[in-house]
């Protein structure tokens, strides 16, 4: 996401530099390479001196612990955002911040299953909404320079409160990770019986799957931050799913071809 | 299916002549046009008249119910293949052929959310798996024959009993399908509270989602003719599904760690 981002700015010139900061020199020697970034270290405090705005770009309780490592090190007036997946428990821990400090969470909608700077793609973030969590004490200015960065990323700003936020990626994010992860271990417990199951994955397979390849340190911070709401969430889809089966069991073809030509109605206007 | 194979085998010049038959007469002049037939007709006895190969490339009553109206029809030494969802109930409309009539059942493991002559593709069935499933009565020749057209496709043959066929495609393919759907269901209900929903909608549940555009007719025929294998799917996903939301609420870090890891270990072996 990072690398991405980098990419991003760097070839829409939007800002004077670009500067990475990674746990291995190789990384920022190859988001140089790469154009990513401008220049770039692996110390923490280096990295931040002098810059107008901090983005984390790492899973969740990292943010989290990176947001009181930094306390001490953001420059006056600086502006801190993350692009992590979920929103309370960061804006939680951006609120100690020092009032000279000017702080937002934020979420694009992108990304993909791989990740690192190898995975870095300038148009990652083309097209797709980025959501803004300002908290109470985000200023007019602050707030402006996070929405002219995520236009600068080709995104589409949409604001939101930290709690809505976390409620409603739940359906159409949280939710489809966990879907994946279980189509997974169930396809492997099918397959014990007979691994011919896996010459026969096609595109459909390869679709629904897809998410359960992405980062798991990401993946494990998103869940265990929001445990209601997926816990929520997986209750609402389950529902359904027995709804659906329960029609196919009872043989009621009529509100099962309703409930199917709803469903495709929905997903051809959504995305065709 | 049909509009996509006849377009793949024409580029090869892999039959003398492909002979579209549709219900409707502008499908048949559009499947000229695009090049997907050399002609067509929409009377199914002077569609099959002279033919080598009959592919039927319908959902799967509808191509119970044309080998029934084509038992006297086809010609002799003709061989009949299907392209359905699900093969135990073909195959055993297929063993009320005459017996001077070959017949074998097939899936290819291709598609696409569309259908229609639009939406045809001659790359469609390129090297994706197309099962064949052999009746008793299929002789070497015609078991030949429709290895022949499955490889000239471009596509990997795998053959398999039609029960075999019905168990093993539940977990990735008919599985995903209902996911699909149940996905969509809860989104729509999640919407009812805060529509903002959809504007969220990024990359992850577009994939989640896709298989819910696809056709009804052929979706509902495939959940019909396969319902005790899909119920028997849907449990075991169930159950894995559960399972993971048990890790999530007991906090059980470290195994729930364990399990996306090794799904994401698969799903990467698989198709990265």
């Amino acid at each position: 996401m990072g690398g991405s981002m980098g990419l991003a700015l760097r070839r829409r010139g939007a800002c004077r530099q670009v500067w990475g900061i990674a746990r291995r020199p190789e990384s920022v020697e190859r988001a140089i390479e790469l154009g990513a970034i401008d220049g770039g270290t692996c110390d923490l405090s280096e990295g931040v001196a002098g810059a107008d705005i901090v983005v984390l770009a790492v899973p969740v309780r990292v943010i989290i612990s990176l947001t009181l490592e930094l306390r001490p090190m953001l420059p006056k007036g600086c502006l801190l955002l993350d692009v992590g997946s979920t929103k309370v428990e960061v804006l939680r821990a951006m609120e100690n911040l020092p009032s000279h400090v000017e702080c937002i969470g934020g979420h694009p909608m992108a990304g993909k299953e791989s990740s690192g700077i190898e995975a870095a793609e300038a148009s990652l973030y083309g097209d797709s909404p980025f959501i803004l969590t300002p908290l109470a004490r985000t200023s007019e200015n602050a707030l402006g320079l996070a929405l002219s960065l995520v236009r600068a990323l080709g995104s589409r700003p949409l604001l939101l409160s930290a709690e809505e936020h976390d409620r409603l990626v739940v359906t159409i994010s949280h939710l489809p990770y966990v879907l994946s992860v279980a189509s997974v271990r169930a396809a492997l417990e099918a397959a014990e019986d007979d691994e011919r199951i896996w010459s026969l994955a096609a595109g459909g397979f390869r679709d629904t799957s897809r998410l359960a390849a992405s980062g798991v340190p990401m993946s494990l911070d998103m869940l265990m931050t929001n445990k209601e709401n997926v816990l929520g969430g997986v209750k609402l889809f389950t529902r359904h799913l027995e709804g659906l089966m329960r029609l196919l069991e009872e043989g009621d073809e009529a509100t099962l071809r309703q409930v199917m030509e709803a469903a495709r109605r929905k997903r051809r206007e959504m995305f065709l």
